[in-house]
């Protein structure tokens, strides 16, 4: 018998808490500011959009919040997630590092983003929500949410921008599969929607748009609410159920890991790999090193400024205090959609300002190859996005390999490049190039941050 | 802690050897025919095409035959599969039946096709094959082999009818990413291509016209052999994987099957669930009702004749004893296209004639239904081939549920619908229709069966 390939937690060793890391910071994170008074936002603020259960973990401050065993039945339909060994990945590069990685592209939307949908939808149906409006660029977190309306019987309303909705059909036969209605956005279902199209008959859309149309269905119907799919506080914590079986499986596997690598785009996936590993550090636990991967077409930590902005083009969201490309920047067009947002989560932002993370940012061309190096020795396929953090464990075994030590590296697998392959034709027929984005646009975009004092 | 909605086997559980099914029939199957003697075919017949292990393979009659530890190092990248229960189902069907679903879904492909591609790609390195050549319809099988070729190092040249080459792009760039050639059929690569194009330079091919030309590059390059995805006794015996895994999660449960469904189109996902409880059944094990659920458009075990006849339309093949529609049989264009062969397993055929299976056949508009109906409450949104198992046991539980019976239902779900959600929106846009096979067309392919005295 070989050693194992991968490590499975029975159903019984799903967590039942989650994990909430601003317990264990040293510095608390910086408030969340009203746009208008510039004051810290009260709950109050926030319940016209999320039910009260949401608000609260979004403020919480105690370490471990319990997980409802509504939401762990439908969690158990696919999770605990595996961890694997990298085996023949590490005999390809001949490096001397054990590489992990944990899988949640088993989901039954193929990827990470149920383990937030799930539970945002069970506490809008415990508060008597009907339909819960939410915005969607490639379709992962919309097909998500469809899932969690399903499974408890919530109407999903997703305005999804216009030009993937026309170029990414699959996605939206997903979400139609679930029950949920998909509608392109700029729409004549709303304010925000009529005036782009007043303006512009022809918008293909934006991420901006769409979320002003979800907040302002949300707003506006007393049956409905809207739900965000990464940056949040509360996302994050949810997510954290990754990290918290990957620590058990790590041990199942005599192993810890020197080295966590996440693809960074809102934050999410990143923060539930990395926090309870984080958590653990900041108790006393063993040390490891935190790495951030973001695509170079839009390098919010590494480039981005640490301020406060909105989290919406449009401007109607809060102001919170992170790393920011500028609410008006419009980064280039690149296949990893998911991680094109001009933000990033508060919470990620903080721990990279307080030195407990490293940032480095790829190109997209080099981060396709490491993902096909690693499908054709791991079998998955990983999707664009998780093609970066293929691509940072890489280069962390590349290193051990040159300093010739036996470091220890985990890295989440956050999804399956099943809907994605669009994105690897164009990269077979040389088509997919490194977008560059515009330094005059960024410099513009962070020109008109927003002041506060 | 609820009861578990999962069954998870250890990688340490993964079986050690496939089970041959033919060690424990009253009867054995009828002999394969060298088309021009009519002779019984020998091992040298198929030598240009398989190498020796699978030739040995196909004409054995041991119970147990060992499954090569490489082959088991590849299975454990995904094996052991999850058996589910299928308990919000059950609740939404009012039924007293238990169902439960082996997933196939789960491996890197999407489906339980890289069961046999990987042990046929490894026999084949061992025999020192360069190449594979193989055909492919909607890309299922292709994507399979091309993934079992990037796992032993074998250059797989994919002919993909060309129709779907330019429809489903998704599924060529699935086996490009796998680092297969694949080539639109026919091509200009094969005298079997060159012909049909100077007949038809519009031609958008077919599964026949492939076959012809994968076969025609094996038998005529001393370095390529071929490679089946179905029907032939060796892919059958690879897939019981499937049934033996289930037999020990079913005892985790608790539980054994009073009846077991799978979809039916060369017949190797079914065989793969069935064969080993049949074996047990036959062996004097407890009794289990066996159902093949076919396609109404095209019903090979229902409505087809059992006769021997060639596997191919172009006549290439040796002839084998099996439920047919007559090889010249042109199914309409549903969107199954894995059930969409002219011919059934000869052995399944066998087992139907010897009358230890059931078949029925239903139209895929209702088993769209079934699909989605199982996706909005599993999560799980299931293959079109699939879709047709769901309905299958769907009917098993509602019969339960009139008879007030608890009986315990066992289903394949063979492969989930990433790659299929064009279907699944035609379905929604209302334009899946349920076709009609022609059957003055099915008359004349019956009429002109091979002569075999």
């Amino acid at each position: 018998m070989s050693d194992p390939v991968k490590y499975l937690l029975p159903e019984a060793a799903l967590p039942s808490e989650w994990y909430n890391l601003v317990a264990d910071l040293p510095v608390p994170p910086p408030p969340v500011l009203h746009p208008g008074t510039l004051q810290p936002v009260g709950p109050a603020d926030l319940a016209p959009l999320f039910p009260e259960a949401l608000i609260r973990q979004e403020v919480a401050t105690e370490r471990r919040i319990e997980i409802p065993e509504p939401v762990r039945e439908i969690y158990r339909l696919w999770r605990p997630t595996p961890l694997y060994r990298a085996r023949r990945l590490e005999k390809a590069l001949g490096t001397p590092a054990r590489i992990f990685y944990k899988y949640e592209g088993v989901s039954p939307a193929g990827s990470h983003k149920p383990n937030t949908a799930i539970p945002q939808a069970f506490y809008n149906k415990e508060a008597g929500t009907k339909r819960i409006a939410t915005e969607t660029g490639a379709g992962q977190w919309g097909s998500s949410l469809a899932l969690a309306g399903a499974m408890f019987g919530i109407e999903i309303d997703v305005y999804m921008v216009k030009v993937s909705y026309h170029q990414k059909p699959y996605r939206r036969a997903l979400m139609e599969s679930y029950g949920a209605r998909c509608v392109a956005s700029p729409s004549t279902e709303t304010n925000a929607g009529r005036a782009v199209l007043a303006a512009n008959p022809d918008s293909p859309g934006s991420l901006g748009i769409a979320i002003s149309e979800a907040v302002e269905i949300a707003a506006s119907r007393d049956d409905t609410k809207y739900a965000l799919g990464s940056v949040l506080n509360h996302v994050l914590l949810h997510q954290t159920v990754i990290g918290d079986e990957a620590i058990a499986q790590m041990d199942m596997a005599g192993a810890y890991p020197d080295v966590i690598v996440g693809c960074t785009g809102g934050g999410s996936n990143f923060a539930g790999i990395a926090f309870p590993f984080l958590g653990a550090k900041l108790r006393g636990g063993p040390d490891v090193r935190i790495v951030a991967v973001e695509p170079a077409a839009c390098p919010t930590l590494t480039r981005g400024t640490y301020a406060y902005d909105f989290g919406d083009t449009a401007g109607l969201t809060p102001l919170t205090k992170m790393h920011t490309l500028g609410s008006t920047f419009v980064p280039p067009g690149f296949h990893a959609g998911g991680l094109r947002y001009h933000g990033m989560a508060p919470l990620v932002s903080h721990i990279k300002e307080l030195g407990l993370i490293d940032a480095v940012a790829y190109r997209q061309t080099e981060c396709f190859a490491a993902g096909l190096l690693f499908a054709r020795n791991e079998g998955i396929v990983p999707a664009p996005e998780a093609n970066h953090a293929v691509k940072g464990a890489i280069e962390e075994a590349l290193k051990a390999k040159a300093e010739g030590k036996e470091k220890t590296i985990l890295f989440c697998l956050s999804g399956h490049g099943h809907f994605d392959m669009g994105a690897y034709s164009e990269y077979f027929a040389d088509r997919l190039m490194d977008l560059e984005y515009d330094e005059g646009a960024l410099a513009s975009a962070l020109a008109v941050l927003p002041k506060v004092p």
